[in-house]
């Protein structure tokens, strides 16, 4: 502690890891592009996880685990996603190490320990999964499977940032096979909500649901849909996304079943996942100069209270009126935690509590004993006001729910004020540059013009809304007619 | 369904394989050596999750997560661990394929993308994390680190079954660093202790625990702290492992803090893991020629309903008191599941649960109706009762007790059966070939001998007790003086 962090304005991309790391979130490991993922910083995820896991389950979905391998063979049956993926896959080619002979405290690869068929470290599961699914589907009594895994893939990303983009990331991919596309299609929108749903009333983070353009499509999906959310320096962040697969694994992997008609018929297919990315989504959406801001639905202590005092004695105290409050608190499932500590001063833990973004902070000092009141601060306003001990559980409970509503307020203004619509190109690039943000944009709906829009601006069509209103315009690049306006941005 | 299993008589081997796919635990999958787990067994595997993870974080630890690969020299860094996972190791030594130039749905592993340094995929964490602790402890503030990782482990195994000895498999290891030896241990046996708690309150196996032998030791460790149980065709199952690993990581990874006194120490080390070896042991223990049995603490279902009826009307009057039934029961926190699906038979259904493993049935006909009553059968008596409806409830609740109990109680009967005492080496042979269970018997504390011993018969030491009674006697192998005696078994 101590050092202040390096402010947004400064350099916004510094900000980010310099409080990932000193909020104690992640940091980066001995291996390229893999990060580790620190006790507080999982003890946020493990909060998502419990979250979405319940929201899967409530839905039907079931969990199961798949291998972490996948054959070559396999991997290159459903061509679209194997040529996705190719480029960035970690390969196991050998089995066994073995000692150096030419130095007997190293080991070597033992060449004669090659395998047959080299196997991917998995990048995304559908090829080993639907390989599998073959064996359990013959009848359409056999469907829908609705099954979701919790794993962690491997991506070889040449250029890495802590939660954002790494090698190795932890997730969760839902794989499901329907008899129907329309029933496929209902499952890849309803994960979609979930999903947005989750990141709205947990993360507190305002997010726009659509479909992705072609060029931004999963590989080997007919259709993606997103939520797509806008982080504090005008950059898009893709928060999650839900693929309908129509039968391109299916037919790769050769999986019919017989349906009660008696045809034999390629099954439909979803897959949908989120990952360790919302946790940076998350640092980013809420998080100030001072560090770390965390939803009260999401952070492992809610509430913190701090003993000022001089001697045993009245640490002594204030200890009973604190071990009270915490009693009261645990009891009305308020996560709290009573920092007695006598290594560390209470300004040191002051700050340390700040950046790590505990969303209360309660001080009581020798006055507050006198005047039967404690300190409370506001992690998400900064602001500090006393109050009667006697009222602190009840403010408490309030302030949970308002914090949690003000942030997720604060981030949809923010992410209103910058969606912006223009109707030249012109005006893109000036409002790209001068502003950032969504650029909501007629566009005519071609691969080619969007793909030039990159090229000049860096600019993608980050989601097509799927509440977007209908109105006739012309793509800004060609001019050609459009029909809706896509949102455009620079991503995470 | 319909086929019955071969039973354990027949061909234990057998009997365990078939049932583990028939049940809908596990199967292979297209990766050899590595399995899927398919949503009945890993629920039952959630369940063990969230018990032992309340255990460790009851008892100060914390998740965290640290990167799935390690660096060949950081593998190699501490020599008898490296030694010990050498020969099993996957090695990813590429991070890109391309299309193959001869063939171009084909992909080939691109030579252009070789890693400068080999990466092994983790056959165990202590190099990877000994190496971040480093960065993280500098004095005894630092003090002790009490982390747990849930994580995917491999370990290239030639002979690979479902759940006991698979190349890929789920685990959580615990790594913890301490100021002072003693704490080292202390902590070392408090795991062992919780997953001797774990293994006999909720898995109902009885375990003895002990340390291992020398020659039984984790590769790297100076003490294995280890649960033993004993499986139905005689054979022992180590359950779970604890080890105290003195200094060795600290010296291999340069890890010293500053005490308290102000002198620079190497860091002592732990640490202790159970897998999804641990569904091998719950399958083996409880199970019988019907199929699976469960202990009600990790059944995901404990109780189903099922309808005997005909047409619509009966099933509807049938309904009626199930789901009240089903709203009682949940009320009490009891796992229950209505089955009215008509496309499956009450015979066929009745069949599948016994298979699963579901400890209560319960089912409903006309003459029930009449009766006001239902009839109950017991999973691990395989016994049936007319019930009162009105006392199903507390009946209920009664028998989660009471199976969970039983369960526990025969297979600790039986295990105390097949512990004997033998004081001759022909006597030793003699047991093991015609008894099986553990042998107890007086050994010279020597690898040598024990080695002799495992080469005569296949038997080795699996644990040294804890409570074993101090007695003075002769090795069954070289008559040499020993003072207390081992548990020999032929082992999984």
């Amino acid at each position: 502690m101590g050092s202040k962090l390096t402010t947004r304005n400064q350099d916004y991309s510094k900000w980010y890891n310099e409080l990932v790391v000193n909020a104690n979130l992640a940091e980066n490991s001995a291996v390229r592009g893999c990060m580790v993922i620190k006790p507080y910083g999982y003890a946020i995820w493990e909060k998502m996880q419990a979250e979405l896991d319940r929201m899967f389950k409530e839905t039907g979905h079931e969990n199961a685990y798949f291998p972490l391998f996948v054959p070559k063979s396999l991997f290159e049956a459903e061509e679209k996603n194997a040529e996705g993926f190719a480029k960035e896959c970690a390969v196991v080619t050998h089995y066994r190490l073995k000692t150096d002979p030419e130095n007997a405290s190293k080991l070597i690869v033992d060449p004669e320990a090659k395998l047959e068929e080299e196997l991917i470290v998995r990048p995304t599961s559908e090829a080993i999964i639907w390989s599998t699914y073959k064996g359990w589907v013959q009848s359409y009594r056999d469907l829908p499977i609705l099954i979701n895994q919790w794993a962690n893939v491997v991506r070889w990303e040449m250029r890495t940032r802590l939660f954002l983009r790494t090698a190795e990331f932890l997730w969760q991919e839902g794989h499901t096979a329907h008899a129907t596309k329309a029933e496929a299609i209902a499952e890849a929108e309803q994960m979609n909500n979930i999903y947005a749903d989750f990141a709205e009333n947990f993360m507190a983070i305002p997010v726009i649901k659509g479909t992705k353009s072609e060029n931004e499509r999963f590989a080997g999906a007919l259709e993606t849909y997103c939520i797509e959310a806008l982080m504090q320096d005008g950059k898009a962040l893709q928060a999650g996304t839900s693929h309908f697969l129509g039968q391109n694994f299916a037919k790769a992997f050769d999986v019919k079943f017989a349906s009660k008609e008696g045809n034999l018929e390629y099954v439909w297919a979803t897959s949908w996942g989120v990952s360790t990315r919302l946790m940076g989504a998350l640092v980013m959406t809420h998080s100030d100069d001072q560090g770390l801001v965390l939803p009260p639905k999401l952070a492992p202590i809610q509430v913190v209270i701090v003993p000022i005092y001089k001697g045993e004695e009245q640490l002594a105290q204030i200890s009973e009126v604190a071990n009270e409050m915490v009693d009261k608190l645990k009891a009305e499932g308020v996560s709290v935690k009573y920092d007695d500590r006598d290594t560390q001063k209470p300004g040191w833990k002051f700050a340390q509590y700040e950046l790590q973004g505990v969303p209360v902070r309660i001080a009581i000092g020798p006055k507050d004993l006198e005047k039967g009141s404690v300190e409370l601060a506001r992690r998400d306003t900064l602001t500090k006001e006393i109050v009667p001990q006697e009222e602190v559980v009840e403010k408490i409970k309030g302030l949970m729910i308002e914090i949690q509503e003000n942030l997720y307020e604060r981030a949809r203004i923010f992410r209103d004020d910058h969606i912006t619509e223009v109707d030249t190109f012109e005006e893109f690039k000036e409002v790209l540059k001068s502003k950032g943000g969504f650029i909501s944009a007629h566009w005519d709906g071609t691969s080619e013009s969007e793909l030039k829009i990159k090229d000049k601006t860096k600019a993608t069509i980050r989601v097509i809304p799927l509440d977007g209103k209908k109105e006739n315009g012309a793509c800004i690049l060609t001019g050609n007619p459009s029909t809706q306006r896509v949102l455009f941005a620079k991503a995470y």
